[in-house]
C-alpha cells in the first residue's frame, strides 16, 4: 500500500500517518519529494490500516499495490484449480485442460420441455444441464418459475440423461433445498454482492457457479468469490456474462479480456455465458467461438426445444441450425487450443 | 407496443405475428411500408404478447411504447405521493412541498458514537436517523456491523433524540427483526434486484427506502419499486446514489437528471445520497446543494462525531465545518424552491 | 510516481528500474516488502521516466501521484482565474464571484431567427450569445449550417444587441476566419481530443470554450486544456455537457461532481451545458438549477424563438414558460450562492 | 419510423403530426389505443420529418425503425465487400474469405526501428505495415512523432519489404500529403466524429481504416463511415478497438459482439485492434485469438523490435515469445474458420 500526502501537508500530518501504520503492526517507508511525500506501507497490518488512513488530514490518496483477495488469488495456488461437479467417481471437471459445455433451458417449464432441452444439450456436447426454477419477474400474471417442482424435474432429467444439474438459487432460505437436488448452485449476476446469499452458498458443500455482476469490476468479482471461499467453500467456477455499457445493440458487453485476466489473478476456473450478454440469437455462436478462443474453461448456453414458444427468453435460446453450429464449434475449437472435452 | 418486421419478411410471418397478438387478447394494426412493415399492438394482452413476440420468425424488433410499471406510475396517481415515517400523530413526511434530511453514521459502532452522530444530525436539521447494523465485508478480522445490538442502540437513540430510525436490511430472514426496531427499511444499491429481499420488505408494513443500483436504469429502478408495491407495500421512497461510469475521480456518477425524471414518471418521493456517490468529503456539500436544486425531496448524509476514527467510510462522513455548510444549505435552499423543512 | 514491482521480481529487474529512473534525472526510493517491492520516484525527470518504465521486466504497475497538467493546475495559480470575453473596456467575465449565461440558437438559420433568439437570450439574462455556423450531419439533403453567412449574421446580431458571440469551430483551417467574427471559440465535445484543432485554437488570441468529451475523464479534459494552454492561449473556459453512460433516458449523464472537482484541480472557470446532456426540454431547467447550486460559473443554453420549426435540435431549445423559469433561476439562485450576474 | 403520442394528447396535436408527415412527402398510419396513439410513418420523406417531429406538442417519442445509413448498409449490397489495399495487380484484400494481419510499430522512431518492426511483422504473417507519423501528446519535451520524415521512412520500408503502408492522419490539411506516401489512411478513435477530417479522407482516393470511437455505438460508427462514403470514398475498413467502460483493468473493453453485428448491418470489412484495447502485453494474444474466432476480417497489432526502449506505448508492443504466439494463432485459426491468409 502507498499513501500519497497532499502537496504542502505539514510534518505533523505525516507523523500521524506513520504512527497509525506502525500501530496497526505494519512498517512505513517515507520518500520525501519536491511537492509530494509518499509513504510505502509494508506488512500484515497494512490491510487494517488501509481502512482508516484515507480519511486522515493531509492524506491525498491511498493506493493499493496488492490484491485484497487471498484464498482465490493465483499466488495462493500457482496451479489453476479444477472444480469437479457431480457424484464421486463420475465427476465432470471444469478447469484447465478440458472444456465443459453447460446447456439447457433458461426456465424449467415442464418435464417434457426440460427433457427435450437436455437431449439437445447432450447432443451438442454438454455434460452439465442448466435450468431455472426461480424466475421472479414484475409483470403480474406472468410465469415466475416452477420452484420446487422444477427442482424435481431437473433431478429426474439427470437420472434419465446422466447430465448433472446446475440451477440458480435466489433466496438464502432456499439454499439447503436447492442443494439437496442440484449438483452445482448458480449465483446470478444481480446477486453477486448479495452477501446473505454468498454466505449461505459458502456454508454448503456443492460447487458454486458465480456470475459476474453487470456493474462489477474483475476485482469486485474476485472479492465476491473470496467471500464465498472464506465461508469454507472453495469449489467456485466464475462466469463472465457481460457488463453494462452504453452500447444498446446487445443486452450487455461481453468482456472477454476478463478471461485471461482472471486466469492470471486467480486459480479458479472461468467460463462464459454468451447467451445473456448477446440477448439475441444471431450473435451467440460467434461470441461462443470467441470465448473458447479467449481461453474460457467452458460455456453456459440456453437451449430450448421450441424457442418460439418458450415462456422466458425464447429469443436467445438456441435450437436447430444455430445449435448445430455451436456443437461444431465446441467440438472443433477447444482441441486446437489444447483442451479436450470434459 | 410496436412490432417491426424484418425487411423482406414473408406474409406468413406477418400473419403469425398478428395471430399471436389477437390470441393474447390484444388488437393488431398493420402499416405496410416500402421496406418495412410495422404492427401497432393495442390492448390489455399486449404485455403478455410482448414476452413472446420478439423471438418469432420475421420479427426485427419489438418496441415498448408505454411503461411496464403500473402501481408506481405517475398516471396511477396524478398527485405525487407523500411517504410518512414514524409513529402515528408525529410522522415525518417525505415528498413534495417538504424537504427531509436523513443523517447519521454509516455504521453503528457504539451507543456513544451513535448518540453523538444523532445529535450532530439533529443539529444540522435531520428528522430521520440513518445507521447501519449489517456491514458485510471481505477482509477477515474487520468490523462487520453490530447486527441486533446496533438495532437496539438505534432504538435507544430514537428514544433519546426523537429521530426516527432508517436502517438497511440485507437478509430476507432479518426483515421481521429489523422492522420491529426500525421506522423505515433501507434496501441497498447492491440489492436493488435481490427479489427475495424485495419480496420480504414488500410484505411488511414499514416504509421502504429503495436505493438505485449502480447499474440500474431509471426504468429498472421503478420496476424494482413496482415489485415491492405488488406485494402490498406502496410506502416507498426512492434514493438516487450514483451510477457506475468510466469516471473514477468519484465513487459513482450522481445522475441528478433522474430526480425530475422520476418525478414525471412516478408518484413516489425521491431523495439523493451524495455521500456514497462522491466517496470523498470535499465534494459532498456541492452535490447536496445540486440535489436540492434539482428538486430532490430529501437527502441522505453520513455524519460521524469523529470521522478520523470511524470504522467504516470515515473519509466520506461529514463533521465540523463541512457539516455546518450542509446545515446551512438545507436551511437556505429548499425555501427558495418552495419547500419547507419536514 | 510509484513503481510497483511484481511479486518475485529478481534483483536485476529492480536494479534496471532504478538505473532508468536515475538516468532520467530523478531519484528512486526503494521500499522492500514481504511480497512486493515499491519504488518511489521523485524529481523533474519522473515524467519522462514514466513513459518507459511501465513496460520494463518485473514492473507490475506504475502509479501516478501528481497531476500531469501544470499550466492549468490550481497549484500554478492558487486564485481561480477569470476569463474575459469581448471588447476592451466592456468585457464580460466568466469565473468566480459572477454568473454568466450564454444562450442562443443551436444553429443560425437566418438573421431574423438569430436576432429573435438573441433577444430572448438577453431577456433571460444572457450576456453572451451562442449560435452554430457549422452543423455537419450525415443525412443527405439536410441543413448543414450556414457557414460564413452564419458568422456574418452573428456579428450583425452582436452589433444590434450588445451580446458577444460564442461559436463552434470544427476545421483547423477555419479558425482564423471564425476568430475574425467571434468573441469566443467553442471546441465541441466530439473534438476534445482533436489535436489539430486544439493546436489551432491555442495559437490564436480569442478565448476558448472547451467542452468535455462524452468519453473523457476529468483528467483527460484538463489535459486537453493543457494542450491549448501550451500553445500560448490560457483563456480557457471548461464546459461540462454530460458523459456517456448506460442510461438512455437522457442524451448523456450530466456529471455535476466535475464542477467542484475541476475547481479544486484547476484555476480555470467551468460552466455547464444542461441542454445537450438532457436532450429533452422538460429536464433542462431542473438541471440548470442543479448546475448553479453545484457552483458552476455559468450556463450554456439553447433558446429558439420557434422551437417547433427549428432546423436542428428543436426538442431541446427553450422558449416561453420554460425560458421564463430558467430566467428566474438565473436571477434568484446565484446571489444565494454568493455570485452576482456577469 | 413510429411516432408515439403522449397519453391524453388532444386530437389537434395528432392532426398536426399527421399534417407534417404528409407535408414531408411520407404517409401516416394511425393506430388509436386505450391510452396511447401511435403513428406509423412510411416513405422517402420520413427521414426529413423525423428531424422535426420529436419537438411537436403531444409527441412522447419518435422511434426509428430502419437504419439511417444507406451506402454502407448491408441492404445496399447483399454480398460483404472486399477492400483492396496497394498497387494495381498486387493488392492485398481485406474482407470475407481472407484474413489480413496489419502490424508495425505504434510510432515510427527511425528507419532502422521501422525496418526491424516491419520484418518482425512480415515474419508473423503481416501483409500491411502500420506505423504512426503524428503522435500529439501533452507532455512538453516528449516525442511527438516524426511527421513527414516518418512518411518517407514508411515508404522506404515498403520498398524494402513489400508491405503496404497504413498510417494515421490527424489534420485535414495533411490528408493530401499523407495520401501521397501511404496506401491506406487511418482515422483514429479520437477523431471518429471529426467531420472536417472525415470530409477530407472521403474526398481522396486511398482506402480508409476507420476506428470506432471510445464512446461510439455501432450505429454511430456506421454513420461516420456513411459520412466518408457520401464524399465518394467507399473503400472503408472498420476497426473495433474497444469502448470505454467502468472496467479499469484494461485500457478499454473490446466489444467483440460488434464484429458479427457490423457484418449483419453493413457490407464493409471489419478488423480488430486488441493492442490498444488491452493496453497490456499479456492479454493481447488471447484477445487476438478471440477476435479471429468472432469472425474479424483481420487484426491490427503493435510490434516493436525493442519494446523496452520504445518511445510510445512500449508496454503493449509484441516481440519475442508473444509475437511467435500471435503468428501461430494467425496461421492456425483462420483456416479452421474458413479463411485463407490475405
Amino acid at each position: 500500500m502507498v499513501v500519497v500526502m497532499s502537496p504542502g501537508a505539514p510534518p505533523e500530518h505525516l507523523a500521524a500517518v506513520v504512527a497509525r501504520i506502525e500501530q496497526a503492526g505494519a512498517k512505513a517507508f517515507v520518500s520525501r519529494g519536491l511537492d509530494r511525500t509518499i509513504v510505502g506501507v509494508i506488512g500484515e497490518g497494512s490491510r487494517v490500516a488501509e481502512l482508516t488512513l484515507a480519511g486522515m488530514p493531509g492524506v491525498a490518496t491511498v493506493l493499493r499495490v496488492s490484491e485484497p483477495y487471498k484464498l482465490v488469488n493465483r499466488q495462493a495456488c500457482t496451479e489453476r484449480s479444477v472444480v469437479w461437479v457431480g457424484s464421486a467417481g463420475r465427476e465432470v471437471p471444469v478447469g484447465p485442460g478440458t472444456f465443459t459445455l453447460i446447456a439447457g433451458p433458461c426456465a424449467v417449464e415442464s418435464a417434457a420441455q426440460t427433457l427435450g432441452a437436455a437431449r439437445l444439450a447432450a447432443g451438442a456436447g454438454a455434460t452439465l444441464l442448466r435450468g431455472g426454477a426461480y424466475k421472479p419477474r414484475t409483470f403480474p400474471g406472468v410465469f415466475q418459475g416452477l420452484g420446487k417442482d422444477a427442482l424435481r424435474i431437473l433431478a429426474d432429467v439427470r437420472d434419465a440423461t446422466g447430465l448433472y444439474v446446475v440451477t440458480e438459487v435466489i433466496d438464502p432460505a432456499d439454499v439447503e433445498l436447492v442443494a439437496s437436488y442440484a449438483d452445482m448452485l448458480q449465483v446470478g449476476a444481480a446477486n453477486m454482492q448479495n452477501y446473505a446469499l454468498l454466505d449461505s452458498v459458502g456454508r454448503q458443500g456443492k460447487p458454486v457457479l458465480l456470475k459476474r455482476g453487470l456493474q462489477a469490476s474483475v476485482d469486485e468479482w474476485l472479492m465476491a468469490a473470496e467471500y464465498v471461499a472464506q465461508r469454507g467453500n472453495c469449489e467456485i467456477v466464475l462466469c463472465e456474462r457481460g457488463i453494462r455499457t452504453f452500447e444498446t445493440a446487445t443486452s450487455a458487453t461481453l468482456d472477454l479480456a476478463s478471461i485471461p485476466l482472471v486466469q492470471r489473478l486467480s486459480h479458479l476456473p472461468v467460463i462464459v455465458d454468451p447467451t445473456h450478454a448477446a440477448g439475441r440469437r444471431d450473435l451467440i455462436v460467434p461470441l461462443a467461438r470467441a470465448a473458447i478462443a479467449a481461453g474460457a474453461d467452458g460455456l453456459l448456453i440456453d437451449v430450448h426445444p421450441d424457442p418460439e414458444n418458450a415462456l422466458v427468453d425464447g429469443p436467445q435460446a438456441l435450437a436447430g441450425a444455430e445449435l448445430r453450429e455451436l456443437a461444431s464449434a465446441v467440438r472443433q475449437l477447444p482441441p486446437v487450443l489444447g483442451r479436450r472435452p470434459a
